[in-house]
C-alpha cells in the first residue's frame, strides 16, 4: 500500500528547529526517558573505514510514548576537504513508532546532531553547574565549540567567556564571533590551564588523545562537561582529574566505559568504584546532582540515540502538517 | 555545499532491478568478497519492540572497491495486517564510499531485501546443490517462498517443484501461481518429510521455532538451504540434522551463530568442531563445496550487510545518470 514519505532538506530543518531552551529541554526529557528505562537503545553500529579515511557511526532508540523514532547514520571523512567538502555529514530517517513506515527522510547533513549535541551540553550545565556561573569556557573552536557556549549561556547566563584552541588564531576569531553571538565579552587565551582556573564551567569540545584538563587544574566551583570524546582513543579529561571531582556523570554509562572517558579511568585502574551515575537519573531525582557550589563536577557526553530520536520527533511535531519538504508516495 | 540526493520509490526501484542471474551474480561477488577478508561489516544493530510488536533491523557493509555503501533499515511490525497494512518494511541509504556524501535513498519498502535474500538462495543452490536437481522444494508459502523456487531454477533449472506450508491452502494457491511463473508442475504436498524425501534441492523459508527438518529425512543427493531462521529463537533444521550432513556452510559464521541454524547445534553441545566454512569461501574456491553427486550440503542464510550494499550499488550502476527518481538538492 503507497504512502508518503516526507523529505526535508538541512535548510528547511533549519527553517524547523534551532538551539534554544524548547530543544535543551527535549533533550533533558530524552535523558530523563532513558534513566527510568523507558528508552530502548542498542549500541551503537560503527564502520572504521581506515583505506578511505572515514567513520560512519549509526545511532537509534525507541521512546516510550513518543510516535516516532530516528535512524541516524552519521560519516566522517577526513580527506573530504582537500575536496573542498564538509568532513563530516550524514541524515536521519524516521519511523511511526506504531506501524514501523517510514515517516520522512531528514537530509541534515549533520545539523540536527550538531543542535542535539549542543543541547545535551545545556542539560548537563543546568542540573550541575554552580549557580554562579560568571566565566565559562570552551575548549577548542571548531562549530560544537560555539554551540556548546551558546548552550552553555542559555542554562547558566554567565557574563564572560574564554575560548582555547591549538590554533591561536582560530580562537581570536572564535571568539570574536562569539561576543557578537551572546552579547558578552569572549576572549581567546592561550593556556588551558589559564582558562581553567578563570572559569566555573567548562566545556571541552576537541578530538584530542591526550587529556586537557589534569588534577591539578580542579578548583572549587567548577563543573566541565567533556563531549569531545566519542571514540576509542579519544580523551580530553585525564584518569586522575576524573576520580579526583566530587562527582562524574554519564550520559550513558556503557557508552562512556568504550568511548568516553571512564574508558581511561578504567584502564588505567583507577575507577574501583560502582557504575558511575547517569545524568537521567539527576534530571529524574533519582540521585542528587550538584550539592554544594564549592563542588567539583564532571559530566561526560558520548551522543546517545535517544538525543536522535527526540530530536527529530521534535522536528516532526514542529513542522506537522505545515507545506514543506517534498511528499514522495511509494 | 550543497549536493543533489536521489530519492527512489519502490515502483522505479521494480524497474531497475530484478531477480534474474545479474543479480545472482552480484550477489554471488558479495559472498567472495566477505571470504576474500574485502568487506568490513559490523554486527547487525537490532531492536526488539516488543510493547508495540515490531523488530528493527540495522545491516551495513563496505566492501572494498565498490564506490558506495549501503545502510539498511529493515522493520516488521506484526500488528499492521489487522491496519491494512504490510507487516515488513525498510528503505536503504546509499552513501559514497570515497567522501560519505548521502547518494541516495532506496525507499524499496524491502523490495531489494527480498531480491539481494533469493539471490543468495541462488549462490548457495549454484555452489552447493547436486547438479542433478530434479525435484526442488520449498518449505513456506510467503514471498521469499515464491521467490527462492526462482531463484533456485536459475541455478537449477528443475524439471518440478514442491510445496509445503502449514496452511494447505496457502500451499495449493502457492503451487499455482509458482506453476505458471515457472513453466514446470508445481504441487503442494501436505508432509514436509515427504517433499524432502522427493527433493534434491530444498529451501526452507519460515519462521519456525521448532525444526521442520530432522536428521531422518536426510537422504543421498540432497542440498538444503535453510534461510527462515534469523533471529534467536527461530529453527527449521535439527541440530542432529545439521551435524549429520556432509557440509555445513555459514553465509556469515559469527551471524549464524547468533541468528542462524548453527545457534541451536551449539546449545546442544552437538558443534565440536571448529567453525564451519562460509559460503564465500567455496565460491573463491578455498574450500570445496560438494565433492560427490551424493553428499548432503546444508546451507545457512542468515542475511549479511554485504548483499545489501551490493544489490544497492547494483541499482545506483543500473540507473546511471537516467533521468529516474526525485533529485533532492541539500
Amino acid at each position: 500500500m503507497p504512502h508518503d514519505i516526507r523529505i526535508l532538506t538541512e535548510t528547511q530543518l533549519r527553517g524547523a528547529v534551532r538551539l534554544d531552551m524548547g530543544t535543551v529541554q527535549i533533550v533533558e526529557r530524552a535523558f530523563a526517558a532513558l534513566a527510568r528505562g523507558a528508552v530502548i537503545m542498542p549500541p551503537i553500529l560503527s564502520m572504521d573505514l581506515e583505506k578511505v579515511g572515514g567513520e560512519f557511526d549509526v545511532k537509534t532508540a525507541y521512546i516510550d510514548g513518543l510516535e516516532r523514532f530516528a535512524l541516524k547514520a552519521s560519516t566522517g571523512f577526513f580527506g573530504n576537504a582537500a575536496l573542498g567538502l564538509p568532513s563530516l555529514g550524514g541524515l536521519m530517517m524516521v519511523f511511526s513508532a506504531k506501524t514501523g513506515q517510514v515517516e520522512a527522510v531528514l537530509l541534515d547533513n549533520g545539523y540536527l546532531t550538531d543542535i542535539r549535541t549542543a543541547a545535551a551540553g545545556g542539560v548537563a550545565a543546568m542540573h550541575l553547574a554552580p549557580v554562579g556561573v560568571r566565566t565559562a569556557g570552551v575548549l577548542g573552536t571548531g562549530l560544537q565549540a560555539r554551540l556548546q557556549l551558546q548552550a552553555a549561556h542559555l542554562a547558566r547566563p554567565f557574563e564572560a567567556a574564554l575560548i582555547w584552541g591549538r590554533d591561536p588564531a582560530k580562537a581570536e576569531s572564535c571568539a570574536r564571533e562569539m561576543t557578537d553571538t551572546l552579547g558578552v565579552p569572549v576572549h581567546a587565551i592561550t593556556d588551558p590551564a589559564d582558562l581553567v582556573a578563570r572559569c566555573q564551567l567548562v566545556i571541552t569540545t576537541t578530538p584530542s588523545r591526550t587529556p586537557l584538563i589534569t588534577a591539578d587544574m580542579l578548583h572549587p566551583c567548577l563543573h566541565i562537561t567533556a563531549m569531545g570524546s566519542d571514540a576509542e582513543g579519544k580523551t580530553e579529561i585525564s584518569p586522575e582529574a576524573l576520580v579526583a571531582a566530587d562527582a562524574y556523570y554519564c550520559d550513558r554509562v556503557s557508552q562512556c566505559r568504550s568511548l568516553g572517558e571512564l574508558r581511561g579511568a578504567v584502564e588505567a585502574g583507577l575507577w574501583d568504584r560502582p557504575d558511575p551515575p547517569e545524568l537521567g537519573q539527576v534530571i529524574m531525582g533519582e540521585l542528587e546532582g550538584r550539592t554544594e557550589e564549592e563542588q567539583v563536577t564532571i559530566c561526560d557526553l558520548t551522543g546517545t540515540g535517544a538525543q536522535d530520536t527526540a530530536i527529530a520527533t521534535h522536528v516532526m511535531d514542529v513542522l506537522g502538517s505545515a507545506d514543506i519538504g517534498t511528499m514522495i508516495r511509494t
